[in-house]
């Protein structure tokens, strides 16, 4: 009786490290919890690793492995391709995936440079034409404070926005020791903090704001030159950024300043965002994500101050698949809810959001930081 | 190749409420992220409403689905009854599948009364001398933080423990229009916020702490005498407490105070839990089930506070199952945790805690608590 | 030009350790902020050691020093004697001071026993008849919070009370070589953590919920029984409490749970009261003495949570006085606040809140304490 | 009695707004509360409105009044000049002051452009040699828990500083129709946000962690344009920031973050800074300025976490002279802190810190700000 009944939508997965793990549980859940129009079924995972890939496969339900990504691509009974390799391999990918008519789930940042997220965007936009979906995974728009704030701000709830202020901090090669892994290879990751974490605040930024940064000023810093190999024999040269800050204006008006770094001792996943507006202003915590707090200016003044909503109610967002008031969720669920939105869009023949273009969007963002940082912290239009 | 491999745990569950659906969860995620001895296979679950239970069986990956849970102790291809209903049936349907050689996973509390939880003990010690396994679903102990602050006790951390303060504050019946549901009607839940939520803070002190409460003084109270009906048609009784408040002492030498309540307003789920030694302290919240917050006697005096550690480092008790650290879990990471345990045990041939004895001695302290109230909270001994 | 204009009100002193500096600063500091209709003259400080008092008074501003109480208490030039000396002399001095025509604060507990602080109403409520007035000072009235969370009560704003759950937990003593001060000897200090901090949250219950309390069901303990003698030489016996616990009822149907420990490992000035009614919620920490968490059952349910209020706005009480919003005041302000609604009624003809008779029923409270606990936390009526 | 014995230190101050309270409150404390070398004498202030200066200086303590500050800096019986106008007068002011041969304390920011900043750093630098002391009041250096940090820094605990994360936000000019007081005029208050609070987490930023901003990157903004005049009739243009946004990079190698605002509804004075180090690091926020959180990289990992030190024992900073541990100080207390540094400093013969050359510092940084703000934001070194 289990996996029984409903369309079914085949899903095959490349990539198998801790996105692939997190996507697995998120595609094994979502028809537990949500009421679908599809059934998911989990077809098949590709990784590099011929053992490892089928180790994984066995262990999280996947129904077989490959160490051929194309293969998963050329197979007729797989509908939707889930992008979970590191960012040097997304273009060619989900390009070929798209080209085969199949829907794209692709893991953020998009891509690792502008011309091959623009490559994306444009085979996108010939795939949807043919009803073929697309969508970034920017998880943490599925987190349901994000997701209560942004419909907060959208409601205007908090007025004019003012002030953005966003900082994703991690602690994780604070140790000089820590091994030369390829999150710290320009030729692999792209970039360092900016690619990886900084690409969600910029995503969230705009996300919950409705608005798009339209430039911005920043400097990057890499703190730690060399590290060990983490196949020993030495030590690498560092070729990403460790931190990237940068200060930006939004479309309506805001002002904002961005901070993300790998060198914020004790800060093991803070991803902070304060918003002020004219009429209220919220902040969050990743590190606390089932909580916003929540001010609003039209309070009588002897009353006024954050409420700490705790958002679990069955009227926030996506709650009312999970448990009573009060018993939270965790950081995997995000990702639960990503696909349930994804498989909703396809169903009803919509654009899953974040969309290719807006991801095209933040990658240019990224690429404006870059340039920044690299011309003495000149204002950098957003292109 | 899903669900692939290892010896079968054929598992029949019984309940399909709540608790149904937080052990569902359990059951299907326990061997993607735990190295198990056993491969779960759930095989039926049991309900009372044929249509409800099918849909219910289909939506969470039960193989099975019947009306009557006599079935499930009946087959032979089930290993263990996991008993997920109201507390009036816990005994009857744990003797009845422990004497058929199953193991048992029963919901707290134990029973409604401890003359059926002796009867479960008796029949439980029995049916362990032929290597069946029993033991009682008090989850919070397996909160990676709660888990964490009995290692830190047991290993001296705290020194000799002086106070334990405990408080389990919920608010969903403060609108006294909240219908009189089965958990407000003394026949079935046995009690209110007692049985229900105080039974928890009592098994956790006892847990963290490793010591037995010896006595109590205690007061309960009903705010809300008379409740509109769920099915309509008028009003009803109701027949257990709202709020439980106890002192106790500990076979340590610790006092304690405990309180249950469904009138905390603004309060969800906050089960609370301070405890104050001779070398260290400890706070928990189980609406911030990720952090600790730890003090230290011997930190040079400038230095002393409470450390709010985040218990989501691969070190903490079940933590390398997850995420990295900063990546949060939710409540029901709770029950596949407990399953890990039960798994665990089960294989190797050890009794699971908390054993029936341990919820046993939950309810011993629940009855002094009622006959401490109904008697001018003269103080009680638990038997 | 200083201390120039008005009509004076002559204070004098008796006692100079840690509440007689916290009442010097009072006098000292109430002109300066407050509007008030009398100027206070700081006229001379009582206290055993000569040379002590001498230096005290020099250093905090009283024109003269004596080592003899009732020469305070004779002189013509002072109108009011403020008694901050241990609890075994606060009824002589007190009465002293009222038979002869002057006004009395008198720091809390009122008296060590039940009988003295009898005593002492008696004569106040005679003085009273001659326009003299008698306050206790239970000071934490007087933070701004504290005194803002009985208004809201007064006002309804939280509803019919169903809980308040009051801790006052200090941790000095924690170490048992601590040495036997005479704050741990029953013949000067009455009780122990009852008397010195369980007071202060029985009487903080009942100013902020307006009720009394009528019953309670105690324990008491003492971890430690043997100390080194401040002297040296050897130790001596703690006979007083260490720790006190206690569930109340209060007059209008609320229940409460209190404990009073100087055991508290990490908690060094935590007084805290959490209030729960049908239509709102409050939580204070006197270690964020500034702040006050406040939550309203009627916000529509994807608002609600507890907002951290920020006492420090001009409506606030007390607060106009102060500094812009934002500007956190300190523990000392309190007393600042105490003299001042002393001074305030003083010049009004009006009877300054507590009351002896106030304090009287707190004193009944803890006299009710004291006996439940020895008889096995039997259900004990408050006088 | 009062006031009696030692030195005097005959102070006269200028201005009697929000900074003359809070120093009037400090130069009246002082001696009270510390051991001091001299006895404060509070001799005269000076303001423009006669009436108004008068019925401060009877208030608070002063014992004579002028509407010419001149007068002051002319009187032999004054030892020290205290500048608290706006920054439009305070090099007048001030170097008439040092011309005469009087120490002076004058309130930040030192002046409203560099060039007046220079020239009274010029003519401290010649007082200096003559024995006359000069400081700039930068009283947020003597939070308890701010010179804490300092010390935790100075002291190597945190290790090399990689990133300092400043803010300080406030929302008393959230509403549009606040109106147009002198600190939103160019003319008088030099800067908006950027100058008056901005200012204060410069030098917080260089004062913890004892390095110099080298370089920033900068945007400001104004929200609102137009605000109603004070004494009616009318609207008139906003000319100066609402808000001051930039990075920074420190002389030790560290990068920063830094933002003013008026516009962060809801914060009303949330100075905070987050320090991380390789060794640790620590957050403060002035709404709760009691409290440092600190973090230790040398922790084993299950116990790591940050720590809640409340500032308050009599080993850290300035704590011996107040209440016992856990007793919490207020905003003002800062300022008792500032004047018995400089009565230390000046009885001791040794400059004081901040001195007029620390704040020149300041002054520069912000002189970079707003020409880098004017220049696209383009990376501007510090003078």
């Amino acid at each position: 009786m289990a996996d029984g009944g409903g369309t079914p939508l085949r899903v095959g997965m490349v990539g198998y490290a801790f996105m692939g793990l997190a996507h697995s549980q998120a595609w094994r859940t979502v028809n537990r919890v949500f009421d679908l129009p599809f059934r998911v079924e989990m077809v098949a995972v590709a990784g590099r690793d011929a053992r490892a890939v089928t180790a994984m496969a066995e262990r999280h339900g996947w129904a077989g492995a490959t160490t051929d990504w194309r293969e998963l691509v050329a197979r007729d009974d797989i509908d939707l391709i889930d992008v979970c390799t590191p960012g040097d391999t997304h273009a060619e990918i989900s390009i070929a995936a798209l080209a085969s008519g199949k829907h794209v789930l692709c893991e953020k940042p998009l891509a690792n440079t502008v011309a091959e997220a623009e490559e994306m965007v444009r085979v996108a936009d010939q795939a949807r034409a043919a009803g073929v979906r697309s969508m970034c995974g920017f998880n943490y728009r599925r987190v349901p404070a994000v997701a209560h704030l942004r419909n907060l701000i959208a409601g205007g709830r908090l007025g004019h926005i003012r002030h953005v202020r966003a900082a994703y901090l991690q602690d994780w090669i604070v140790d000089p020791e820590f091994p030369l892994v390829w999150r710290l290879r320009k030729e692999i990751a792209g970039s360092g903090a900016l690619g990886d974490i900084g690409a969600h605040i910029v995503d969230m930024a705009q996300f919950v704001t409705g608005q798009r940064l339209t430039g911005v000023s920043a400097l990057t810093e890499t703190f730690v030159h060399e590290r060990p190999l983490p196949e020993g024999g030495g030590r690498g040269q560092v070729t990403v950024d460790d931190a990237a800050l940068f200060l930006g204006r939004l479309s309506g008006g805001a002002v904002a300043t961005f901070e993300a770094t790998r060198f914020a001792a004790g800060r093991r996943n803070a991803l902070r965002m304060e918003v002020f507006g004219s009429a209220g202003s919220a902040a969050f915590d990743m590190e606390r994500m089932n909580e916003l707090e929540v001010y609003d200016v039209g309070v009588p003044v002897t009353g006024q101050g954050f409420t700490r909503v705790l958002v679990t109610e069955r009227d926030h967002p996506y709650m009312a698949a999970w448990w009573p008031p009060g018993h939270i969720i965790g950081y995997e669920h995000s990702f639960t809810h990503e696909v349930r939105d994804l498989i909703e869009a396809i169903a009803t023949g919509t654009d899953p959001e974040p969309s290719f273009r807006d991801a095209l969007g933040v990658q240019r963002v990224l690429d404006a930081v870059e340039r920044s940082a690299a011309s003495s912290s000149t204002w950098t239009p957003v292109a």
